[in-house]
C-alpha cells in the first residue's frame, strides 16, 4: 500500500511542510528510516536524528522549531505520538482487511452457523453445533471444537485450539498456538498410590476485547466456567488453571501462572514469571512484581507485592538490599559474640 | 443427552424424593444450578443453597435432614460426593463415545496399521511404519511421525505433535499442543565461539495411564530414551529435557522444568514453576514447593523441599519469616556495635 | 539402515580388531547395547562394561589396552568420543535425507517461489509472496504467513507458525509448535481503565544457524525487528518479547524470558527459568544462573550473575549459605541484646 504525504496529512489533520506528493509505503523509527518511510519526532532526545533522517516524511509537533535544515517532508500536528498511533491503527486496519474468503480444504461440522465476511484459512477446522460471528478471522490450522461460540470481529491466529463448549466474545484476539478449554489438572489419589482423573466438565468463557498471547493455555473448569472478563490482556506462555476468574482490564505478562479456583480482581497488573497459588482472592488494582510468588489472598485494593514469597513491594526492596550484606552481618554477629564473651 | 431422575438414581443406587420423571441434561454447582441441572450437597457449608437452588435434581446424603422445604427432586445416597464423581465419569464416558469415524482429509503413510474403532480428525497426520492401537482418538491437526507406536484407548488432542520413533502407552491422554520427541538441547562449543548441534537420536517412551497437559514439551534422548513411567501426571507448559526419567505416579504442576539426564523417583509431588537441574536423582515420594530450585540430588525418600535454592521445607519457612526482618536486624546489629565500641 | 564394521571404520579412518563384516543398525550406550548396536568407550570409568557389552561393535582409543577378552568387534581410533560424534552426525544426515517430495494436500499462495529439493508435509501452509530456499523441510501443519522468506537448508518441524513478513536465515532448525512473529504485548491505558492495542507492525529476523526449541515464542517488533543473530540456540518454552535483540552464539535454556526492547550480547550463557526485564543491555559473554532475575543492565563483559534479583554469582552463593542461618542469627542478636541491656 502506498500513500502520499497529502493523504496522510488529511487523515491526521496536520499541515505539510515540504513536498505533499512524496510517497510512503512503510513506517520506521526516525533513526532507522529510509526512502518511502514515515517516522515521528515526539521525544526531543531524538531531535538530532531528524537532521540526518532518510525517512521521506516525519510527523512533528507544532511546537517544534528546527535548528538546522531538514531533508524530509514534515507533517505538523498537535501531538506527534498520538498521530503516529492513529496512523499505525489505520495501517493495521487496512492490512487486516486483506484476509477474507474461504481457502480450501477447510472443515465445517454439521449444524454450524457462520456469520458474514469470515476468513477461513486452509486446514482450519470448525466442529458441529458452533456459532461463529461476523467478520471473524479463522487462520489456517485453527481447531474449534463442537458447540463453541465465537463473537463478532474476533481473530483466531494459526494453530489456536478451542475445546468443545467454550464461549469466546467479540473483538478478541487469540495468538497462535493458544489452547483454550483443555482439561483442568485434577486427579484423585487412590490407595495404591496411583491417581484417577477427575472429569473436567466445565468450560472457558472469554468476554469481549480479551487478548491472549502465543502458546498460552487456559484450562476448562471442573464444573461451571473459567472466566476471563472483558478487556483482560494475557501475554505469551501463561498458564490459567481450572475455575480461575480474572477481573476486567487486568494485564498479565509472559510466563506467569494462576493455580486452580483463584479469583483475580479488576485492573490488576501482574508482571512476568509470577506464580499465584490456588483458592485465593486477589483484590482489584493489585500490582505484582516479576517472579513473585503470591501464597495468600490479597484483601486490600491497590497494594503492591514483590518477591517469592511476596511481601509489600517496598519492604521487599529493603530486605533485598540487606540480603546482599548477609555474610558481613554474620561476621559482625560473631565478632560481637566474641567481644561479649570476653566481658 | 438427557436423563430422568429415575435413570440416575438407578445408576447411583439411590432413593428418589420428589418427581422421578424430571429430566436433567447438565451438571452444575448447587449455587449455580438452573432448570435441567443436577447438583450435589456434600459439604454442609453449602446447605443454605439447597433451599434456594434452581437445579432440578440434587444428590444428598442419607444423613441429611432438611430444615426447610426444598423445591428440587432429591436422590438420597450414602456418599453424595462419591456418587457425583461416578456421575461425572459416566457423563464423560458417554460424551467421549461421540467422537468416532474418519473425517477427511486425513493423511496416513505407508505400512502403518491402525486398530479398531479409531477416531481420525480431519487434517490429522500419521506417518509411515506406525502402529496405532484400538479405540485411539486422534483429533484434528495431530502429527504422528514415522515409526511411532500408540497404545489402545489413548487420546491425542488437537495439535499434538509426536516426533518419529516415540512410543506411547495405553490409556494415555495428551492435551492440545503437546510436543513429544523434539531434539534435546545439546550443542558442542567450537573454538570460534559457535556451537555445533549434537545429534539427538534417542526417543521418548510414555508408559500406560500417563497424562500430559497442554503445550508441555518432552525432548527425545540423545541416545536411549526419555522415559515417563506409568501413571505420571504432568500439567501444562512443563519442560522435560533429554534423557530425563520420571518414576511411576509422580505428579508435576504447571510451568515446572526438569533439566537433562535427571531421574525423578516414584510418587513425587512437584508444585508449579519448579526448576530441577540436570544429572541428579530425586528420591521416591519427594515433595517440592512452588517456585523451588532443586540444585542437588535428594537421597532420602519422603522429604519436603522449598525455596530457590531449595532447603528442608520447614527450615525454609523459618528463614522466610526472618528474611522479612532483615532491615530491622541490620539496625540492631549496628546499634549493638555502637554500644560495644563505647565500652 | 544397515552398515558393516568395515564401512564404519572407513568413515572414521579407524582400524578393525575382529569381524569386519558384522552388521550394525543402531547406536547405544556401552552398558545398554545389544546385537546390531555400535557403542564407544571414551571415559575409562566405563571400562568394566566393555568386557560384558553385547554391542556388536565398539569404538575404542588406540591407547586402550584390554585387560580381559572382549566379544565385540573393535574399531580403533585416535579419539573415540569425536569419532562417535562424527558417526552420529552422519547417521542424522542420512535419516534427514529421507523426507523429500510433496505430500498432499498442501497449500501454497500466489506469487510464492520455492527452491529445489524442498519437503512439503501434508497440511502445510505457505502464504503468498513468500520466498522459500532450497533443501528446506516444511513438516505437516507448518504455517508460513504472507511475505515470509526462508533460507536454504532450514527445517520447520510440525506445527511451526511464522507470521507474515518475518525473515528466517539458512541452516536454521525450528522445533515443533514454535511461534515466530506474534504481536508484541503492547497496550496503551485509557482513562476508563481499559487498554487499547498498540499495533505491532515490525517483524522477526532469524539469522543463519539459529536453533529454536519446541513451543518457544518470539514476538514481532512494534516497529523495526526483533533480531536473533547468527548461531543463537534457544531451548523450549522460551519467551522473546518485541524488539529484543540477541547477539551471536548466545544460548538460553528452557522457560527463560526476555522482556521488550532488551539487547543481549554475544556468547552469553543463560540458564533455565531466568527472567530479564525490558529496556536493558546485557554485555557479551555474560553468564546467568538458573531462576535468576536480571533487573538492570550488565555493562562489563564476561561477568556471572545469580539469584532473583541477581547479584555477582559468588556473592550470591555466600549470601545463600548465610540465608539458611537466619533463624539462628536472629536468636543470637536477641541474646546479645539481652546481655547488652543488662550491662
Amino acid at each position: 500500500m502506498e500513500f502520499s504525504a497529502k493523504q496522510i496529512a488529511a487523515l491526521l489533520e496536520g499541515e505539510i511542510v515540504g513536498d505533499p506528493d512524496v510517497v510512503i509505503n512503510n513506517l520506521a523509527k526516525i533513526e532507522e528510516g529510509s526512502e518511502g518511510c514515515i517516522s515521528f519526532l515526539a521525544n526531543m532526545k531524538y531531535e538530532p536524528f531528524i537532521y540526518s533522517s532518510r525517512s521521506s516524511v516525519i510527523i512533528v509537533s507544532k511546537n517544534f522549531v528546527p535548528k538546522q535544515e531538514i531533508k524530509s517532508t514534515l507533517i505538523v500536528v498537535n501531538d506527534p505520538y498520538l498521530s503516529f498511533t492513529v496512523l499505525l491503527q489505520e495501517y493495521q486496519r487496512l492490512t487486516a482487511l486483506i484476509k477474507t474468503g474461504i481457502e480450501e480444504p477447510s472443515f465445517t461440522g454439521s449444524n454450524t452457523t457462520i456469520g458474514a465476511d469470515v476468513y477461513r484459512g486452509a486446514f482450519s477446522y470448525v466442529g458441529q453445533n458452533c456459532v461463529i460471528g461476523s467478520h471473524v478471522k479463522i487462520y489456517p490450522h485453527v481447531y474449534v471444537g463442537d458447540g463453541v461460540s465465537i463473537g463478532d470481529n474476533t481473530i483466531l491466529h494459526p494453530g489456536v485450539k478451542i475445546y468443545s463448549g467454550c464461549k469466546i466474545g467479540n473483538f478478541c484476539t487469540i495468538a497462535a498456538g493458544v489452547v483454550i478449554g483443555s482439561d483442568g489438572f485434577g486427579f484423585a489419589p487412590q490407595p495404591d498410590g496411583s491417581y484417577k482423573n477427575i472429569p473436567q466438565l466445565g468450560i472457558v468463557i472469554l468476554e469481549d476485547h480479551v487478548d491472549i498471547g502465543a502458546n498460552t493455555t487456559i484450562d476448562r473448569a471442573t464444573m461451571g466456567a473459567t472466566i476471563i472478563h472483558q478487556g483482560v490482556k494475557l501475554d505469551n506462555l501463561i498458564q490459567i488453571a481450572h475455575n480461575v476468574e480474572i477481573g476486567r482490564n487486568t494485564v498479565m505478562a509472559s510466563q506467569s501462572g494462576i493455580s486452580g479456583s483463584t479469583k483475580i480482581g479488576e485492573g490488576c497488573i501482574i508482571a512476568g514469571q509470577v506464580g499465584i497459588v490456588g483458592h485465593i482472592k486477589v483484590a482489584n488494582k493489585t500490582s505484582i512484581g516479576a517472579q513473585s510468588g503470591i501464597s495468600k489472598s490479597v484483601d486490600k485494593e491497590g497494594t503492591s507485592w514483590f518477591g517469592s514469597p511476596a511481601i509489600d513491594f517496598k519492604d521487599q526492596l529493603k530486605s533485598m538490599v540487606v540480603y546482599k550484606k548477609l555474610p558481613e552481618m554474620l561476621k559482625k554477629i560473631e565478632e560481637m559474640e566474641r567481644k561479649l564473651s570476653k566481658n
